[in-house]
């Protein structure tokens, strides 16, 4: 877990802020849930992998005096959440009777996941979820990926690649090829590894697994018609159009997929690209129809991510609700913009005013209060001994500006502080030598 | 623990974006600590009676498995928050060095206490707190006091009231009146019920925790003066100047209370009042000099509270660093809010789009998108078979206008949508009977 300094939550929440106001532009509306939910409800969720990573909460008072010795597993009755989409099914189930049908959900908020710390992962981070509830049609899978575009080039990351595809039309792929439903799953998940390994390593891995020669060669055939190598297959409208032609089960969602990209494109301009992949195939089990995933620039991993879960929500509430989310990575989007310079929160000029122990102190703060009805930031502090230093540790701490307070100086002037990097830069560049 | 639906945390997102906007202009810095800590730093942090309230997360894999069979107490290693100020110190602690001196920190965050619940109270909860460490001087009291009763009018709370003392003042009285050092913190438990029970009350109970009659009578004496009763003392400017008159040792925190009040009065204006009250106790031990209270309008309880405490940090740091903050009782501010007519975050117009599916959706989004860019929040839904019912429950969501999509009409009429609350009352007035 880590510590957030203010420059750190200044970007976030300006990127947050950003994210939101597109999303409720779209009509979409931000709920919250609590972090904590009942152990069973995260435990039976066909979370997968995270079900392993949850922080289970003690039991309390007599319900703990009470569990079993031994029994490790009676000892928690809550855990915190390990992502935002079961605690949505769960928040559905139990408002629907208050919320719009369809409901459109926007969610922002930490989740907690027990991992081995590295580089970019963190044991608290945050998600940023739109989900549809109740819309059967693609209206949903496009109001989605508009809406998350909208955002991430909102953000300043230009030119997101959407990839688009159907768990149906993999589900038939595999068909087609002779893959038994029971080993669907594992032909996927190597499936899945193809911008790692490339074809020959898809291809490897499938043998040994043990899928027979007959399912690999008709793989090969269908995706890569002309023997092509790479980490990507063939891909588009056009590809869409020749596996329709191959393998007719694949119509029905070809002409769904077909539906999407030709309203997402006109709105999407030059700004985005929208493209079928046949090769793609999200991790979660529980997707049922299309599914989606955004790409910046040259990055491997997505930045956001999603599809349609028609099954989940019926299980808690014993009717099937339609539904259908789109996640950005939020993390990963805060490393890109911290990366990428110039792009800061704290756009609005703050300000120092710096006084010593013996003025007046209502005269001080109706300085700093006449500096601040101009809409900048306006903080007081006493000044210091030496203050050549004082004014550069403030200068590097953001502060563009300072006055001294002088008495009867109803106005005074706001004088520029640089920071001592680019002060030194500017001597380097003057200096002729 | 509760859901938030959308309309709450509408109401609560734009209260806290007004806080935080004040709070920024007078130069605070939002930061964020995880929600979960070490539990010993939160076992150990002088938190009374919400160190009892801790929710504690269990340990994991070997070192769940190594922990001595019966000792429920060695089971957790992490625990959720329970205030913001404890983990603010260990915050400060760890990264002093990456922040400016003094620093001004907003948190605004949920933490968590495993309370009975009852109304009002909640297991998961937020805390919105201001906090200057590294400022000995009243300076530090005086942007807090400012700062939160701007934050207060701001969200449409008008004339809040702060009361002020000060621990060290509260100490003078007692050791004036003879109670023994050990026996303060009791003393101050009682006193602190004058709202409740009026002064014969507190009297009766000193009386039954075997506090000298000569106490008792030397209390009265010095806070009620003219044996006034009422749930109050005497208070104000005049009233701490007879103290200091009377019990000299309070002088020099009086004179620094002075000082306060004659910076922020003119700050002020009519906007909000200061009082000093020798009857302020606020509960928290970890206080150590100036402490204050807002309350607004009739409301018994305060909706914010405060004051400095210099040894917190140096606990855990090894050298003192002075520190004092305010905290806005964030969900009692909420339910005064939602009380209070009228106040709602969705100021922007609210439009629905409906459409049946045999339209061209690109055409359909197109126009979506163009009543969006007024800046307006536009939402497609598709129609229902009763289209009476569906624009009264759109009308009851919150939407103010909808367009039914026409082919071949670019720039659509938007029409009124009116909840059906509001047309029961309209057609009661116009029906003459």
């Amino acid at each position: 877990m880590r510590d957030l300094l203010p420059r750190e939550v200044e970007l976030r929440d300006s990127a947050s802020a950003k994210i939101l106001e597109v999303y409720t532009a779209f009509g979409f509306r931000r709920i919250e849930t609590p972090a904590l939910e009942n152990i069973r409800l995260l435990a039976g969720s066909d979370g997968g992998e995270n079900e392993k990573l949850i922080y289970k909460v003690l039991k309390r008072g007599a319900k703990l005096e009470s569990v079993t010795p031994g029994r490790d597993d009676e000892l928690a009755d809550l855990g915190l959440r390990f992502d935002l989409t079961v605690p949505l099914a769960r928040y559905y189930a139990h408002n629907h009777a208050h919320l719009p049908d369809p409901f459109k959900a926007i969610q922002i908020g930490p989740v907690w996941r027990a991992e081995r710390p590295q580089k970019g992962r963190f044991r608290q981070f945050t998600q940023c979820d739109i989900d549809i509830l109740g819309l059967a049609s693609e209206v949903a899978e496009i109001e989605l990926i508009l809406a998350t575009c909208e955002a991430i080039i909102t953000l300043g990351l230009e030119h997101p690649r959407v990839r688009l595809n159907d768990r149906r039309i993999l589900a038939a792929v595999a068909n087609h090829c002779g893959v038994e439903p029971s080993r669907h799953a594992g032909f996927f998940v190597t499936l899945d590894k193809l911008d790692k390994i490339g074809r020959e390593g898809v291809e490897r891995e499938l043998r040994a697994e043990g899928h027979a020669e007959s399912a690999i060669s008709r793989l090969r055939a269908l995706l890569w018609p002309s023997d092509a190598h790479g980490r990507r297959a063939p891909h588009g409208g056009d590809v869409l159009d020749r596996l329709c032609r191959e393998v007719p089960a694949i119509e029905p969602f070809g002409e769904s997929l077909r539906t999407v990209v030709r309203t997402v494109e006109p709105e999407a301009g030059q700004r985005f690209d929208l493209d079928f992949d046949p090769t793609l195939v999200r991790g979660m089990g529980y997707y049922t129809g299309p599914i989606f995933e955004v790409a910046y620039a040259e990055d491997a991993a997505a930045i956001a991510g999603g599809g349609r879960y028609d099954r989940m929500i019926g299980k808690l509430l014993g009717r099937e609700v339609p539904a259908c989310g789109f996640s950005i990575g939020f993390e990963r989007v805060i490393l890109i913009l911290q990366e990428k310079a110039g792009i800061h929160a704290g756009e609005r000029q703050r300000i120092v005013v710096l006084f010593d122990g013996t003025e007046s102190l209502p005269d001080v703060f109706a300085t700093a209060r006449r500096l601040r009805t101009g809409g900048q930031v306006v903080s007081l502090t006493l000044r210091k001994k030496n203050l050549g230093k004082q004014l550069d540790d403030l200068a590097d701490e953001g502060f563009g500006g300072y006055v001294v307070y002088q008495r009867d100086v109803a106005s005074p002037q706001v004088r520029p502080l640089v920071r001592r990097s680019l002060k030194a830069a500017r001597e380097t560049q003057e200096d002729p030598a």
